[in-house]
């Protein structure tokens, strides 16, 4: 190994350590901080990032990438200082001033947006949101892009990723999806009324949420479920993963489908590399193949006819009241409810998706100058229109719902829907690859698919890129057909289409 | 102002947020932290321990402060920059490389004692101790001192302190505690027993804690309590203050008299200048002078006559079958039963000084070449027997009981018997100020002895030194006088001496 190569990997770990500060006080912020604390926690929080960036683009550093990436390297030399290039490079193009300001005009930009979606008044909102459009669009044209300008913004959450390749996925999913949502409207049937409106104790659904964490693998002695107001999985590296999730004491599927997801995300993290902790190489690949694992276990295993076949007789135990009468066919029906609504966050696996294509759209749109952001409420209501046929009453439950925008995370939202298409093409190989994948659920075993995904997927760090990991793993590039295959077969099943 | 201020105090806000970062982590370290995280913990501490070191020792700030010391300052700017200015002058001295292996050191050396403790099994951490030792000693040499090498370590808890001023105050404490105790023993008196050797649900000593940290005044908006297998108080700044406790179903007054002393801490800092929040100026003078607020909390407010009046009422309402037929003299008799023990933090007010006195000497002969590491337990034991005429059977019950030295906290528990005197003298002085001090506690209002102790101690930051802070606000030198003429007649009248 090259003899940069050493003093480069510790400047690594001083990086992943100032990563790990940030981290833990960005958890805290979300489930232990007392509400005084936020404006110190606020200051801390922009010193570590500028300590971060001043670590990352400090001469020293770009002198010693610039001296490996010189070199002929192989492995994972080749993984970290590819990456660590990446960032440097991205970070030495945005003026330090540009970052502050960004960084300022997105903290009064989410307070705008708290009131504007209060008042339900995007008007209040609308000049924060073109001041950040245009700070964004700047950003992308220091960092630079190839194709569509939206791509610099897609490469920070999905690196690798352009916008050009994903669009006939996501034209094919539309094509799909629109009808399906059409024919299950059509039908009039809503399975979980009666059945899942009911209290169910929150005592109990924690009990629950331990038990479910303890049959899917998740190790406990290397992570922690909390609680937070808006759920999350964080962590500092794999032997340390921070899942959160929220309970409400009339809606049991939020506690219980909200922790198998964020234990999927956590099955990832603990799942990641032991060779390669704390280095790009060993981390993940992207947030698309990390939504990948949550909806898999959420959605592929958790709902289920296997698993709640499994799991019906504990939740009789826990909620014998609420649940005594209940079959197993009316619960999996429940649980597998498809209505068309207004609420992104809220909506079941068949509408979730033209929720996201939606918001991709409108991105793009803005992005590449077809969409001004005065116009976005009306263009957003008939899309809803068009898609769901549904259409929000005010812009609280329309355009103003989802927190990203006032954060300026642009081009953030495609990966809920790469994670979708990633989980089920994976999904599909797995059911290949273990023939008794099915019965294994049913009886509560998931360790077969814990260890195949662990093998696959999660101990390869970020070795691979996405698309090139799809292709190893299932042998095709992606696609949306493993996706809707899945849905028209579970749904059309459920709803007799 | 110098224009040289400003950019100094961006620097010192700069090393206030790295430190914020530092104690979060720690905080964590003892709350939430799972098993495994402990590893990679270590490492990003002693990351961030490095960049604190760097950053104080860089030499802009160097040039800054040496700048600064040669101008006429007043104000928190003399303070700031003295202060600033004594850490710069320590830290330049130890070379970062010492700084990183303490830290990882202290962390996995934590980590031994843990283990080490559970199996009472002195020879698994007595390799980590030797090597704390070694490098606090480094540390030391490095430092400089005058008079005892000891002074290096004692100045880093109780600035400006030496051990020979304290010693005969310390030698005239300990000539009236090993007869007082004497005395009491011999009358074997236990009220103790039969009142509180009972079972009292933690459910109801968690509402309590709730109820005691709310009629003190602690700000619950700006702290939490947790829960932690070695309580303390930490925190950030004033507005995000956390403390710590702990439940046994078999012992009440563990929690009850615990939440009050780590609420005493809290106080001080939730009651430190807001103008001068994050800054040395606006800190804590020293460990003794926080002591003093805890136990004078604990001790002369909570295990007070007066005290035991007013909660009484509200403890037999919480634990009816427990307390319902004991009676006020019982009560308070059992809360201050004297019985000379094996554990230090669970000793009475009278005994407790005598384990510091004892690991006070101890500390200086392992650093002035007096004893060994290894022989650490044998001398331990001897001495326990010579002060307090008990001999402890292993060595989790002896020298392995406390989390200190495993952190290499060392010169750090003087700084207890500095609270306890500090405390008396404080309080003493408040019985002069507020005449009807025992009704308002008997009443259960703690708000004038709260704000007496908010202007005379707390708002006062670290202006002061910790000598110079007794002799303003009491009139006089630190004296042992106070504490053993207040346990005289307290404990005479308890126990009919």
């Amino acid at each position: 190994m090259s003899d940069t190569y050493e003093p480069f990997m510790a400047k690594v770990a001083e990086l992943a350590d100032i990563g790990h500060a940030e981290g833990m006080l960005s958890w805290d912020q979300e489930t232990y901080m007392p509400p005084k604390g936020a404006a110190m926690r606020a200051r801390a929080q922009g010193t570590l990032a500028g300590l971060h960036h001043e670590r990352l683009t400090a001469p020293e550093l770009v002198g010693l990438v610039k001296d490996l990436k010189g070199q002929d390297l192989t492995g994972d030399a080749a993984v970290n200082v590819r990456e660590v290039g990446r960032s440097q490079d991205r970070a030495l193009k945005i003026p330090k001033e540009l970052v502050v300001e960004l960084s300022q005009t997105e903290s009064l930009s989410h307070e705008a947006w708290i009131a504007a979606r209060e008042k339900a008044d995007f008007a209040h909102f609308q000049p924060w949101l073109e001041k950040i459009l245009k700070l964004k669009k700047e950003v992308a044209e220091r960092v630079g892009y190839e194709g569509t300008i939206y791509n610099a913004l897609l490469d920070e959450y999905e690196p690798y990723t352009r916008a050009e390749d994903i669009e006939p996925v996501f034209a094919a999913l539309k094509d799909k999806l629109v009808p399906l949502v059409e024919k299950i409207a059509a039908t009039g049937k809503f399975p979980a009324r009666g059945v899942l409106d009911q209290d169910f104790p929150v005592a109990e659904q924690e009990e629950l949420g331990r038990q479910v964490l303890e049959d899917l693998g998740f190790d406990l002695e290397a992570g922690r479920l909390d609680v937070a107001v808006h759920p999350f999985c964080s962590g500092t590296s794999r032997d340390d993963v921070r899942l959160t999730t929220r309970y409400s004491a009339d809606w049991l599927p939020g506690s219980l489908f909200g922790t198998i997801h964020e234990a999927g995300h956590g099955l990832y993290e603990q799942g990641l590399p032991e060779d390669a902790v704390a280095t790009p190489a060993g981390g993940s690949v992207s947030l698309g193949i990390h939504e990948s694992q949550s909806r898999l276990w959420e959605n592929m295993v958790g709902r289920s006819r296997a698993f709640s076949t499994h799991y019906l007789p504990r939740l009789k135990a826990l909620f014998p009241t609420q649940l005594q009468n209940v079959n197993l066919d009316e619960f999996y029906a429940a649980v597998n409810q498809v209505e068309p609504s207004l609420i992104r966050v809220e909506a079941d696996e068949v509408t979730y998706n033209l929720h996201i294509l939606l918001r991709f759209e409108l991105e793009r749109d803005l992005f590449e100058g077809r969409v001004e952001v005065k116009d976005l409420p009306s263009v957003w209501n008939e899309r809803m229109q068009q898609y769901l046929g549904v259409c929000p009453p005010d812009d609280a439950q329309g355009v103003l719902q989802d927190v990203h925008w006032s954060f300026g995370l642009m081009g953030y939202f495609p990966t809920y829907t790469l994670g979708n298409l990633y989980g089920a093409q994976f999904f599909h190989q797995a059911q290949q690859e273990l023939p008794d994948l099915e019965g294994q659920i049913g009886r509560g075993e998931f360790g077969g698919l814990k260890t195949w995904l662990n093998d696959k997927v999660h101990n390869r760090g970020s070795r691979l890129r996405a698309s090139e990991l799809v292709e190893e793993v299932t042998g095709e590039k992606l696609s949306a057909d493993y996706f809707t295959n899945y849905l028209e077969a579970k749904f059309g099943a459920l709803y007799n289409l």
